[in-house]
């Protein structure tokens, strides 16, 4: 039994960890903390939670957190991780930080995209990047999670055969993304009222979002050369679940060549848990995963293009679900327990 | 043509008003202000009206509105508008209010149910309330409008004929009220965001919202006796359209008797254009009346007692629709002029 | 571990008992069935399953499923169960009946509100109302039973305690009910397409719905006097959620006194695993209930009349889930189990 | 004053017909017909036209509606229209088909997208596809229009400069369209059930949509080369509206060029009264054309790529506000008349 806090408890992948952690056999959340006003018990923030959980919720307090806990989920905004993470890891802890401050491994983009200079380093280079499909063999052993953003998780994982095996021309990715408001956390804006988003629809940030960089910066890797996608991400009236529409063009070599993406995507990810590549005609709708923690990928290929269809639930495995895949590598147990 | 300016043009009200009197024959739009930070073009702030109005919206300034306008609409929120309608009736200008400040004759109801000591008791005794369908005659020459809340609007016509005819145990009225979210105004708040409304449903100020003191001052005064109505409020998760289903005890002089209400209805609203008294059997939904000005009313009618349900637009016979009805009768246009 | 069929796999509260039981540590599915054009695998009718069962779905076949199974799930169409019941009890299994044929003790009630007549009197003898928080005890031992209908589960539960201990005036019941779209099953109907329920609301079946009278026979019994209650249901446009606004008249003997209903509703279900009462000032808003089996209840007292507002989610406390509850009662497992 | 007879009155682009048309100052509606089982006054399909317009709506009576009418409307299924169009036109009337059967002039490309054989390849010849932005001369004096499609409206109004001026790769055009429930319209089918629809998100017909062919007709018409576009709609959980964003490449000519796609497209649209274009920075969103007839269109030009947002409501300016448009070219209305 490890004994888990979630610092950031009351945004939504804070409340989508409880709700998990709550039904995993081999977690005891030992402490929840948050920006809040002044301290409450989480089950009456949450009415849902009453009966399952009885902790106060407060101001994150480091010395206490470390006491209370092996390991520690930050469930907070942007550049408050890295003012925590460097105390954390001194006191031992290991954490896995769902924001975006461990992620992207060139400070210089990380503070044109976020606007902050990048104050842990250090740190930064031993984060290793939480996602298992690529990297469960450092996820194992590592101290400090960079859990991936929502929106890269279904891109990545929809692009990595493609460009691991070089088959599609590195200039030529396209990625058409739709999220559901949650995406965008407990954002108490204009932006966000009920009357603002339902029967709407609208692209933002367009091919400016923070997201690209993250994505642009694994699939450069994994493909050896520096790739710049086109990224628009739009956002949906509903509130949970991520779909990418991804335009591919097949490198000369594989042009006009017979169908094998998907037989090449089955095999790459035939082991994978969390990875399900659909028959030929289907392609994944946001219900197929919204509420598991799985990634459903469908391909149209064609003579000379493909296009690939990626979905997640973007609080499970674009997030909190993402998280407890990579804490349950980290302490070994079986990767699928307490997920779905 | 009348001028015509618009204090309040950002919020909902606000914004349905533009809409009504663009495509109003007899009104120019000659103002429009705001509480805002620097002056913008209306059509700047809702994209949609780009090419159909250009104006400033600018901080109200009653000087320059009184120059421009004839009648004034105060799209406001409570409290703001008994500071500003003072000046314009003394400057000569009619005003159509659709904030609840001159709604309510006893101060000192006003007073528990906002908070806040009310400042123009002169001119409260002057304001007609703005029901066409009871006070057409005294609004014709009215100079100052209490246009009537939208919970109020669909409860007092369906009550109407009932009480003033005696029909029903004056201690045992139900209402039951569900509305669409933009009923509270372009508000932000944590309450109001997509994430927290979507697939969710609740009532709020159990029995102790202020539009039940106005409900009870208008059947109170149509019946002769002191009503006070049982008023439960609910949030649906939909931006307009409020439906009210309301329980009525006949009074033991027609307990048993034969069914006679829709009758009755049906000749109490006869010339009415914008009241609908449906068949037996039909109950009015959201979509009978959405986008238009009416009120449809639906009853089913037992032995001892009634079941009513009154459907409207929150937005149009709830708030602005009312407001150029009523600035329709002030004027002499036909009543349905510029409305549906 | 118990082997467990479900005949109407393809409806909602079929698909939603496969949910349920792949998470209870218990139960094998060991047969899914349903009317069907071809055998399907279950898991290509809801490629959310994939990976997660692997089980044809067919007609159902009696003979195969008693073979197969010692507990069937019946989430059929009102009608079908009584033709399948005899059978499957015959063969000694257990049944758990989601739909309404054995609810209603009197079947002139039944062919009255079913349109139809009832079938199978023997067995309708020995059902057992699976409501547990009323009927744990002869749960235990029943073989056949009668899940209770989604909207009588909320009303009966906010009702119990004041009917049973006679603190109500029992002609003045009324229950103001909304239901999210789940309720209606999955329907092929003009009548649920999402262009005529979305930005829509809508009364249906005005005091004459079936579940009317399930309401009456239990709150009846409790009671000990013939009570009726008023019922009006209407439809939300969201997926899953039942919200009852219930109006009550405090008897003669305790009007005017002070508080204690919440205090009293405590008190009887204060043992109860699902049953929360709220805190006075709270009214439980479907969020707080929504994917969990709990029904929470608030309370208003005021002098003379109390207001009850009961949630539940519909396809769990309201069917699937309470189904789970029952057969976790019938073989001695925690009533939790696989449950939140 | 024309008289104007509706075909296919009761479904979704019948019914906005019927609400443009009543507020139409030049047009009385003489006849309503529909696929239905028995005549039935329009108003009591509709209720919310009650006290409108006061019709029996029935099975289209061919020689009764060119007795009745000067102008029809045809708002009926595909292969529909070609049974009626010859006898309309040999009456003599006037006739805007809001069906397939018209717009494609290859009947082997509509029968390879539409199933089934062309039957009337006379008036095919005749036809004027009515986008009023490309061919408004031609729609003057025509007897039989085409409206376009709704996805082709967007998509082609996004393009036409584009393509005209010979600015982009013509074998990279990338158009990820997104459209409410209504585009599909009135249909009873399970994919259809407002349960399948909230809260889910899906593309379909993925690169093999009818409207591809539409789309590649009219620009490739304007490039003076043969076109295919890649075109993936998607359904949105929403009533109506239609955003598409399309991804360009530009021709090596004007690559790396200083930005002026929204020059050259402000031009291209100066004298337009329905289609706006944004400034730079800004994309428009569903809201800001819902309700209009308006296209608005957002260009994000980078050095080698441009991608446009383009909006409209598939309803109106989608089908029944284009034609309405066409209406007043056709009888020199003002073009604007009786439309926003």
């Amino acid at each position: 039994m490890i004994k888990a806090g979630i610092v950031g408890a009351t945004g939504y992948t804070g409340e989508e960890l409880i709700e998990l952690l709550l039904g995993h056999p081999e977690v005891k959340i030992t402490s929840v903390s948050a920006k809040i006003n002044e301290p409450k018990n989480i089950a009456d923030i949450y009415p849902k939670f009453k009966n399952r959980i009885d902790l106060i919720c407060a101001e994150p307090d480091i010395k206490e957190i470390t006491l209370k806990c092996d390991l520690v989920f930050l469930a907070v905004p942007h550049t408050v991780s890295m003012q925590i993470v460097p105390k954390l890891l001194k006191a031992g802890k290991r954490v896995i930080d769902l924001s975006a401050d461990y992620r992207l491994k060139d400070t210089k983009v990380y503070e044109q995209f976020y606007k902050t200079r990048h104050k842990d380093k250090i740190n930064l280079k031993k984060a290793v990047y939480g996602l298992p499909e690529l990297y469960r063999y450092t996820i194992k052993n590592a101290t400090l999670i960079a859990n991936p953003g929502c929106y890269p998780t279904a891109a990545i994982l929809a692009l990595a055969p493609a460009v691991a095996c070089n088959l599609v021309e590195s200039d030529s990715i396209i990625i058409d993304a739709k999220s559901g408001v949650s995406g965008a956390g407990r954002k108490i804006s204009a932006d966000f009222i009920f009357t603002e988003i339902s029967e709407d629809f609208k692209a933002y940030k367009v091919n400016i979002h923070q997201h690209a960089p993250e994505i642009n910066q694994v699939v450069s890797k994994l493909s050896g050369k520096k790739l710049k996608v086109t990224f628009v991400p739009h956002l949906l009236p509903l509130n949970r679940g991520i779909l990418e529409t991804i335009y591919l063009k097949k490198n000369k070599d594989v042009r006009g060549s017979a169908k094998s993406f998907i037989k090449l995507y089955k095999k790459f990810y035939k082991k994978e848990p969390f990875v399900r590549i659909k028959e030929e005609g289907y392609y994944p709708r946001l219900k197929d995963v919204v509420g598991t923690n799985f990634c459903d990928i469908g391909i149209k290929e064609d003579k000379d293009s493909v296009i690939i269809i990626s979905v997640i639930d973007n609080l499970l495995k674009g997030a909190s679900g993402q998280a407890v895949q990579n804490m349950n590598i980290m302490y070994k147990f079986p990767e699928q327990l307490g997920l779905i």
